[in-house]
């Protein structure tokens, strides 16, 4: 059993990561950090549904080194521009991280400051950190000791453009990704925008033309190409609290209309052949073909739903990728990363079935 | 005051204009049809919250001659392919009609059919019927005795694309509507996909390829255009009740990325300009430039909300659309089309608040 | 037309009330004032919904003295403890008021100081002010210049007791509310508790032996029936935006078990005739005999549907009360009660159908 | 490992005790029984989300003697009347059972004809039946290879009044349980009450004063307490998809207001020792003091949370209870039973941690 610390305990990504390392097998809680606001208090106390679960109380940055003798792994769940203050720290005092939230995403200093509008002030920590998306960097992710988890968005946006990307079979600059997500993707801080009432029953865009996934995006897809790609990418606020929907629209390079219908069917056939041929074996990659990704169907697992389609008048593939954001698109995938860094099965503790409905 | 007759009336669409009539200045619903399973019911019984609004039963079109010398103008709110059986006698009989099916939505009966599998007998009528959008084509709808009510999908997203096609400033093959919708939109016909437990957090798409409602905007799009033109259409069903959100993706024929931020400031300025040229006077279509549309804000509204923005570094235009489905996609509209071919004020009966929050 | 002025319109009773008084045939609203922050915002950009409808903009308290010059009756909509510093000096300057808070609903400082911690300093316009419920208090009220508008949770309880009460047909020591709540009923500040993640997918109870709602029910029934009556309240949050169900539990003074169904019957059926003789002729209450009030029935309208069925086994009365809190329980009960003492027709801009489904 | 059958797969009870079987250490599903119409379907494509998990298809009750060979234990998760055509057969050929169904819950067959409108043959099987409340009855379990699981309502009404019955603490005339639950209680079978529509957004009672688990809940506290006791009961269709939460009221008998707060507060603290040493050890009750049961503290899990509170001036007691109806109120409970009569460990496969949020 490692042991285990948790920064950022008292978000919906730190308490889901709670719940996952509650029952692995392999890792043990043994600190965890939340905001001042938060020092002393019980977990349990936070979060309810916890009781029984757990004992253990929120304890500040402030005791960071003290910590550090007892932990073997650090996951950080923050806000961005803080976790830049600490891994140095906790990966000089030989620990490994796994950090969830941005600040390590991009291996460029100058991209993470187009889009947080802050910098690293030295590449040091940020060349060392391996993006952790194991369906296409598994064998890096082995070798290192410090995973910086992507986005609830880029995972669900990468793993269904990947396939298409990587085999050239679309048009780099039209890729178009209409994402819908639950709220918790806006996590537990309280806002107008988060209000029960202002949210249920509505949907709206936001973001429309600079969520800074966009540029997370636009950073792997343009890396596993080859090509310095831009993407449209629209997030949308949806009632429901888990889950992420990623409608993506791109351009197929062929004849923009077969000649007949049993070509158009065997395109698709084709296609699906390359999807499942791509995920051959991952093990929380799931390709739909007679069916397609409910948010629903993936809700608490560490899966991404994927299928595609081709509208064959305009020539269009049709990706639809649903995750859950709090699993697929957080804690489940920086378990995922843990298990893969520290050598144990990749799914252990991720074994959780779907709370349907 | 005006004799109204509805046929369809224990639809979604049908409740919703009963609402909106019984407090309209200038009509008076005289009958109610419904299908045989609701004959004889009030329809206080069938929808409860119209107790002691309406004290009408369904009756069924078997009544349909007796009926006919009782009222001035029908609406019929029937699936596709059933409305075509009946409209010729009402037409014929000098009654006015407000068609909110799909059966004369298309002049061309080869177009008709292609969508919808079925094709009329005579083109008579559906020469007849104007397409009921007034803000395309309000001076045809007030010479007119027979309106097709456009589909709620069409209707969020022609009114969002109609300046920009017909300016022409986007590449025709490029456009995509990905659209979101309540529950309300598949009716009260009870299936699975309906289910509660099934809908409830939980987003998919559906029909992702050959949605009827692709036919219709493709329709009215290459009419407005000028040229033939198909578009990528995805439709998903939302866990809320009412309302559309259409976000629509074009590439706009312009430098694909200007020099500098002011030019790009000025480019949205422009087009937003535009958007409120072309909808100047329009008493339900709102532009919105500094918020974005939001189902909430047109729910239970005959309004259309509208914003444009530009992804500088892709070149895309996205124009968000939003609509109340079951009355500017619906019931509304219709009343907005009686309105018009009986010369009353066109706001008449529908100037609701949205219920919020 | 009478000017009114509204304060606390940016709360989500102060935006219900402008919604009403916008369609309202003999007011005009000429003076918003909300808190600090809000100050000189329009109010449409603080509710988008309202755009092309209103174009005022919010003040602060600081210009009462001004805007009096102007109104002729005031709203206010405000959390306890505040109304009571400004009502005196609207009463002083001879405008009507309608206070939708809970300052003025006790007419004994005492119950007002035990249930909210605080006091009157002259009993003066505490006594001047009439408890706006119209069905039990409409010619009082008719005849006032300042109403006391009741609370969401007593109006929709009052009302369900209040035929069983009167009648003396109940132990008055019996009396239980069980009160289901949407989640606007908490307002639109923000909160943990009115976070959309939190309150999704969740029903719990809450100030479970200590509503201050239940003081005021205890003071409304005790006063109908002449006796002093403790009751037992429990409000819950439930996930929905809007409503109220009450389920009201008394033991009826009669045989616990009847000889036979029969009798059962005759009961029931004396029971409804009794509520239905009770509100007779009220334009706002509807008595269900053969169904069940349903929250989504008075969505958006003024109504409180009423049923009431005895389980005979145990002999206690059940009444099911149905509100919108926003509307019969807030500003639709505040402007039926402006109508009131206006001297307008008592319905008046109080028609809206509900917004179903 | 144990093989078991599951008759009844299709519903969603059925589909629960799938996902927590399928993580079962001890149990292996080797067969699925479903309707007619199921026949032959993967159950992955009845419940997508099952996609990689299980390849099982649906069998029907034609093939129960080939079946009957094969299995060790049948679970049966059908509406009631059909699993008395069925357990006989099962039990007679040795297999253990657990029927999550309402046919053998009444030892009395008077009761359940009197509830359920049907009548058992024999006697034998029904006198064989242990009622599977562990926490009440967990050595008679441990003791049967036939256990009829309780109902949903009849779980949280239980084990939040039991302390109090059996400790005669309360007028047993004086109990109501209001009870609110998620609309999975309703079943997967489609309906009008279960439209998405008609659901959102709304809160109505139903079966006001004859539910049938009515009658269970006499039957169990009858049976407690040894007194015939009638109870109030009132279930209610709330807007979400799983969780029950049981408001319970009862007199207390005890003065009725006690001298000052120090005794009121005693007494509290007294009845919350009550309860946890009622429920010491107990793996799946958890005793709330300071805070309240929320259903979604319980979701997925098989917890029931239980809070007590009394109203000093009333002398009622007021105890919460909450379960997530599909686990601890069908599919975990049954899985509990069947571990008690396996002899496994009884939490076994069901230490799943609740969704949050």
């Amino acid at each position: 059993m490692i042991k285990v610390g948790i920064i950022g305990a008292g978000g919906y990504a730190g308490q889901t990561l709670i719940s996952i390392l509650l029952r692995h097998p392999e890792a043990e809680i043994v600190w965890l950090m939340s905001e001042e606001a938060h020092k002393g208090k019980k977990i349990a106390d936070l979060y309810p549904h916890l009781s029984g679960e757990i004992g253990l109380s929120c304890q500040t940055l402030d005791d960071l080194d003290k910590v550090l003798k007892k932990v073997d792994l650090v996951f950080l769940a923050l806000p961005h521009g803080i976790a830049i203050n600490h891994v140095p720290k906790i990966i000089d005092a030989g620990k490994k991280v796994v950090d969830l939230g941005a600040d390590y995403r991009f291996s460029d200093n100058a991209v993470f400051k187009k889009w947080y509008g802050i910098e690293h002030s030295t590449d040091k920590y940020l060349k060392q950190a391996v993006f952790g998306l194991p369906e296409l960097y598994r064998s890096e992710i082995k070798k290192t000791n410090f995973v910086a988890n992507p986005g609830c968005y880029p995972t669900a946006s990468i793993l269904g453009l990947a396939p298409l990307v990587k085999n050239k079979l679309i048009d780099f600059d039209s890729i178009i990704v209409d994402a819908k997500s639950g709220v918790t993707g806006a996590g537990r801080g309280i806002s107008l925008k988060t209000h029960y009432c202002e949210r249920n029953e509505g949907i709206e865009a936001y973001a429309v033309t600079n969520h800074r996934h966009m540029g997370e995006i636009e950073y792997q897809i343009s890396k596993i190409s080859g090509n310095q790609i831009n993407v449209t990418f629209v997030p949308h606020l949806t009632p429901m609290n888990r889950g992420i929907l990623a409608t993506i629209y791109a351009k197929l390079k062929m004849p923009a209309r077969p000649a007949g219908g049993q070509n158009a069917k065997l395109k698709i056939n084709e296609l699906n052949q390359l999807y499942k041929e791509f995920y051959k074996g991952e093990p929380f990659v799931r390709i739909f073909e007679d069916k397609v990704p409910n948010t629903k169907y993936v809700s608490g697992t560490n899966y991404c739903d994927i299928a595609i389609q081709v509208n064959e008048a305009t020539g269009k593939a049709i990706v639809l990728s649903a995750i859950d954001n709090l699993v697929k698109g957080a804690a489940g995938q920086a378990v995922q990363n843990m298990n893969l860094i520290c050598g144990f099965e990749e799914t252990a503790g991720l074994k959780e079935m779907a709370l349907y409905p």
